[in-house]
């Protein structure tokens, strides 16, 4: 019997101690061999741990051992001096007297990818192949703490806005989008889905606290393998009621991507760097009705309009351009979709009906955001799901907070490997995705 | 064309504005009607907002319309003015000028349950049923307030002890826990299946930080219908690198707790009061091996070892109540599981390879943690693999990270469900969680 009381002092330095708090003198920090550069009389080593790099210097005679016993993937625990060195490339070098390994990789077994490169100039085929070690480059992790960075500022803004924190089922009885993007599930005899937004639930949550946000997984069965499509990624979603209309919704995303584009700037400055990423502004956002864009587009880019009832990824593209041109705005609010290219749950323009009180962002010439407002009454979802040729008896309990009762509502749903893809100007979103999912990869 | 530019003065006062600044005089405020007690010449008028309830005094002539014209579960707009009032429930009441109705539950309709009723005193059935509605009670949606501060304490801590968040797939190809337990799912013509816990992705990704959490769905079929099982349940996983042994990571979940449990007091002060919660003491857990444990309470409570390799649940219960009696403690870790009762990944005590270097944390008697260190050597984790009649093939993705090196790495998985059902003293783990998934429940 023992007892667990809590941290004790610890016996090692932590690289931020060095690199950022520029301690000097005796060291002993950990670590895994990045790269080797024997040198004959001496040797650079470097080490990489989560906060970075840092150099080592191996020199004969001042420690015992052979430095071709070392070899890259290596984890050691080493002592040293370490000093301020403006050779080095992280300014700090530590002059080794002691090393010591902790873990080897397998003998005889070479890196499949060379990722102490700062730029790998691999394909993405071989990078997705072997993600369990590109991810290890210092630019390839950068990415991914960034979108951290995006996650932590979205979640951290809706605790401002006194939103609450919610978790729904990913298995579910019935799906809210619609479609056959639909994956199926055996549930204990019965047919189940896997969920392709929170949608019913958000609603739902709604009429408990007012104000939600989840930031979860969700599945699309989506058949094509596109640069922008998964089957699995993580929806930024929040949904919030007493609202005068739609636009309440976008000015809290607006407000959101203000704050969380700040979040950024101070917190993953770092990354920011290594990436070599400008912030897009985010002052003000034009607003555009779904009809005058496609109009304005068709004008200066001398385009036919072969659909009025949708945007083609082309048109989107497009209206990217023109507002970047004419305003210098990354991102459009494009407002008033269609009433027939909208779920069920939208709520139709009372002054035209044909068009639904909703939206799409466009960041960069990409839909990253769907959201509008929501139908509250109860005879009028119900009326939308007969028009539909949908039975309302197949959604009594989404139906019950229609039916005691629910605030003027609505919501959006982002796509987080989007945002970070355009973010980073990415030009496919599995660069963005730790471990896609698409029709021909279901591993690693 | 318009622009979105952020927020603009808001019309209306919220709810905290009176509550907790103690805002009087001229107030707009919006809600739901929680009740309504009408005494002839005046009625009351409780509203319902997240932050609480107000409430409202309607007297005629004071203001249009007719009480009667209202009822429970519509939202409305109350002009008005606020003033202290020690009757109150709340110490403050808005005297109505005038009231606006912004929405309405469908006509003759009743609540399915006393939702305003301090305890409903209803089945876990019924509520569960309508759940949509039940979890509008004030008592109800307070458990799921603290469920929100225990993952944000999670988080918190994580960010602070320089964790990365990740989010790992949930379809996958291939599970780590084994066993039969497992959803299966039709992914493009190939066998996909859901992930039973983050395990091979929080591995992999400690070869890229150091240090890895994730606060996420799982999922487990298991087939038989307990108070503390669930199919779909949310994880708190951490895994962390450069470890000196399995103790690291229980010192780690100690401090995690303790953080938390502190926040909790601080941020979720309110909801701790209503739902009368003496949170449990964390300055040191006891830790006790697995075979010491056994006897421990086999000797103090008369009950007789029947299988030396695994617990029970009464005996999980058991060693609960041994270390509350002792010790005055709510945890105990009990540490050293046999090694046939752990999967492949577990690393084999040294010293006895009969056993893990592992843990479970047990609270007021029930497992809500299952931890340990992992293998990390190449060689070794083949060896085990072999040994249990596994094909490494099948693991290539996993085993590239033990090829090319790994830190000494260790972790462990929280149930968020249960360790809220305990803190709480509830008894069943569907109590707390939003929309529970079980053998017979698929909706809501």
């Amino acid at each position: 019997m023992d007892f667990i009381t809590g941290f004790r002092k610890k016996d090692t330095h932590e690289i931020s101690d060095i690199l950022e708090s520029g301690f000097t003198g005796n060291v002993k920090i950990n670590g895994m061999i990045h790269t080797i550069r024997d040198m004959g009389e001496f040797a650079f080593l470097v080490l990489r741990k989560r906060e970075g790099l840092i150099q080592c210097v191996w020199e004969e005679g001042k420690i015992n051992g052979c430095v071709k016993d070392l070899k890259e993937g290596m984890t050691v625990l080493v002592e040293g001096i370490v000093h301020q060195e403006e050779r080095a490339p992280q300014g700090f070098e530590v002059l080794l007297s002691d090393i010591q390994i902790l873990s080897s990789p397998l003998d005889g077994c070479m890196m499949p990818l060379p990722i102490s490169k700062w730029k790998m100039k691999t394909s993405l085929e071989t990078k997705l192949a072997y993600r369990p070690v590109s991810l290890r480059n210092i630019r390839e992790r950068a990415v991914f703490k960034i979108q951290e960075g995006i996650i932590r500022g979205f979640r951290d803004f809706m605790f401002s806005q006194q939103f609450t924190e919610i978790r729904t089922p990913k298995i579910v009885a019935g799906n809210a989008e619609g479609g056959a993007n639909v994956f199926k599930l055996e549930y204990f005899g019965k047919k189940a889905f896997l969920a392709q937004s929170p949608q019913f639930y958000k609603q739902t949550m709604v009429g408990v606290y007012d104000r939600v946000f989840e930031a979860a997984p969700v599945f699309r069965a989506e058949k094509h393998n596109t640069t922008r499509h998964l089957n699995e990624y993580t929806s930024l979603d929040f949904e919030m009621g007493y609202i005068n209309g739609f636009e309440d919704v976008m000015v809290m995303e607006t407000e959101m991507l203000r704050y969380t584009f700040a979040f950024l700037e101070k917190a993953y400055e770092k990354e920011l760097k290594i990436l070599d990423i400008t912030l897009p502004k985010v002052d003000k956002i034009p607003s555009v009705r779904f009809d005058a864009a496609k109009v304005m587009v068709s004008e200066k880019y001398n385009r036919k309009i072969r659909n009025p009832y949708d945007l083609e990824p082309e048109e989107e593209t497009l209206i990217g351009r023109y507002f970047k041109e004419e305003y210098d705005s990354d991102f459009v609010f494009v407002t008033h979709y269609p009433s027939k290219k909208r779920p069920f749950y939208a709520m139709d323009d009372p002054t035209d009906p044909k068009f639904t009180l909703s939206f799409d962002l466009l960041f960069k010439g990409m839909e990253i955001t769907t959201g509008g407002q929501r139908i509250h009454d109860y005879g009028e979802q119900v009326k939308k799901m007969e028009a539909r040729g949908m039975n309302p008896e197949d959604f009594t309990n989404f139906l019950m907070i229609h039916k005691h009762g629910m605030p003027p509502h609505g919501g959006l749903g982002i796509g987080l490997e989007r945002l970070t893809m355009k973010l980073l100007d990415e030009q496919n979103v599995r660069e963005t995705t730790l471990f896609p999912r698409d029709v021909s990869r279901l591993e690693p």
